[in-house]
């Protein structure tokens, strides 16, 4: 298959070019580098050196002859560029990474808030209509997030809802409830695509992602020019990554309020193989079919203690510190999201273990001094004023 | 009070800044003109001669000298713009017109699609965080449509939704199905101030309007030029004028589709009355209160049945034509709508009437040759290839 990955400088973006290219796929990419370059402004860098797009894209191709991925920088707020690339390659499948992906940096203030919206709402519109013009027929993988659904007080089902009302009934978008300017703009993504499919018959995929771990892939590990991103900030940071950081640094794990709040995981891998069953499995014409990605629920203290516990074999001293939490959310509630979809397609999941933890920390002792302290306390509060 | 009106030149914002100003209030206008530039793009005019701004509240404030209107041209995607007027005048109240409203001009192609949603969503963005940064007690009354809820298979309450699921229960904002870009922004636009007013504290009314006929108040008939604009075009001409004028130069009345679709529509006083009732009852701080705002619901057969009873009184021959619906909307379909909120708060609606049919085509009859007969039929497509 013709596949075109938007985003594929990203985290999981070239992980994912290189898993399709070696699987046989005509891969092509696009990046327009904003994450590079937010990066840059706010004097972040991911852990690991990373190689520029240009020079693994080259190694890839240099050590995979057969296999090349063609890689195009442009910008989806392009729509000149989408349209001609669009055009010209009429991939069967686009997936599409390509946004702004950070909360905290979407509630900085308003520039980061319209920066967000505007490139994730604008560019993903510009590629709706270029596959309305120029293939109808391609199968739109749309990454989403977890986070769109807040924290209900019902069961999360994946994308729909049967709801009963004064003895009607109907079949609705599963409520959303998101907690940042990033959330959001996936919600209007949503929104804009369930009704592209619906008026436009386009075949869309929305995939509603937890927070991914790990940077290792059969592909990643080959060259260390194929490694993919590891953050540990306050902007691009997740929590995993910054845990065993601390672990590893002998600092506090810094959980943020009680830690009762609760969030969905999986690992690297099973993105790469959730994004090839949804390839092998595409809606169909004029469908928005919705999967939730994630294979396990932990609340962030249950992931403290987990690394804490795997530190403990290795012989670290493990402290855990509460921070006042900068983000708006519940402190304790339900959650109970569903995640069939994908393990009816045969998903195996890879569950987050102590070998993991341990060999993750153990990485990132090797290359402490690389390590900006400066970078990792939370400075965005979602209830800041005045910005 | 101090009232700002963004959107002060459109068909609902000047009579809305004359009404407040005449009830005392002290008028701030601010407008981008972006509608009438799109009728200029298009080679579109309102029936009757309407004022520019400048000249009409000119005139309005020479005859109120002591209930002047002051009018600032500028744009809400003019972040500095808006900033600026907001701290100036640190408003107690701002009514929120200025969008881009026409659902067949969201869907002519890409450009006005992402137009409509940039001008909408960024535009209203920069408002909040403006409202945020200078005067966070200020009251948003924001227009919505109804059109956000699409055409459920249940009663459609005013904004929220207690749902029950696996034998649990929550509160959620009214599921969505807008049939439009321009639809989709308003949708968009509720879910990022529902979180605004959710982590910021802020006061926003959510106004949920149904379609507004008529162009008299007491204020708009004082005065020749003060006069508000009536369409009958594709972009911007609603089904009640559109059948009006028809009735009233002998053509057929044209039902896009069967006719059994049904909307909520309003006298243009009623919308003048509901804002000036959510004024008097303002959101609390942190609440995003939505109300649904229309007090009548027809099928366009019956409405076009109604326009052709009361031209039958006047003696005109009235013949109906089915068109091949340009829009995506269900031909059939359910529809129960609540409006109870501004009942409750004491409305007297003010329900359409042969006497106000006659005495709109008796006014278009007047007026007849500056009818642009070219302009009438739709050319907007929603399943339109290609564009």
């Amino acid at each position: 298959m013709k596949i075109l990955i938007i985003g594929a400088d990203g985290y999981l973006g070239w992980p994912t070019a290189m898993r399709l290219s070696s699987k046989g796929h005509k891969v092509y990419g696009v990046d327009n580098f904003s994450k590079r370059k937010i990066e840059l402004e706010n004097g972040i860098k991911p852990l690991f050196k990373i190689e520029t797009m240009h020079n693994r894209t080259k190694e890839w191709n240099k050590t995979n002859p057969k296999k090349k991925i063609e890689f195009h920088y442009g910008d989806l707020l392009n729509h000149r560029f989408i349209y001609q690339l669009v055009s010209k390659i009429k991939p069967d499948a686009i997936i599409h990474y390509g946004e702004q992906p950070s909360a905290p940096y979407s509630m900085v203030g308003r520039e980061q808030a319209v920066f967000t919206q505007h490139n994730n709402v604008i560019g993903n519109l510009n590629l709706i209509f270029a596959i309305k013009k120029y293939c109808p027929s391609t199968h739109l993988i749309k990454l989403g997030t977890m986070g769109v659904y807040g924290t209900p007080n019902i069961d999360i089902e994946e994308g729909y809802l049967r709801i009963k009302h004064k003895n009607r009934s109907d079949l609705i978008q599963f409520p959303v409830k998101p907690h940042s300017y990033y959330h959001l703009s996936k919600a209007h993504d949503s929104l804009n695509l369930s009704f592209a499919s619906r008026v436009w018959g386009l075949r869309v995929t929305d995939l509603n992602q937890g927070v991914v771990y790990g940077t290792e892939t059969k592909e990643t590990i080959l060259n260390d020019k194929f490694k993919t991103s590891f953050h540990y900030d306050h902007l691009f940071g997740t929590v995993i990554n910054r845990f065993c950081l601390q672990a590893a640094i002998g600092k506090p794990l810094t959980i943020y309020g009680k830690g009762a709040q609760v969030r969905t995981f999986l690992n690297i891998e099973d993105t790469l193989n959730c994004i090839q069953l949804a390839i092998k499995n595409p809606a169909k014409r004029g469908e928005f079919k919705v999967r939730n990605q994630f294979t396990e629920i932990f609340s962030i203290e249950q992931l403290a203690k987990k690394i804490k516990k795997a530190s403990q074999k290795i012989n670290l001293k493990i402290n855990i510190k509460h921070l006042k939490n900068p983000r708006h959310e519940m402190a304790k509630h339900y959650y109970k999201p569903s995640n069939k979809s994908f393990l009816k397609l045969g998903l195996k999941p890879k569950l987050l273990s102590d070998e993991f933890l341990i060999s993750e920390i153990k990485k990132i002792e090797k290359i402490k001094s690389n390590i900006d302290l400066d970078t990792i306390d939370p400075t965005v509060k979602w209830d800041q004023k005045g910005k």
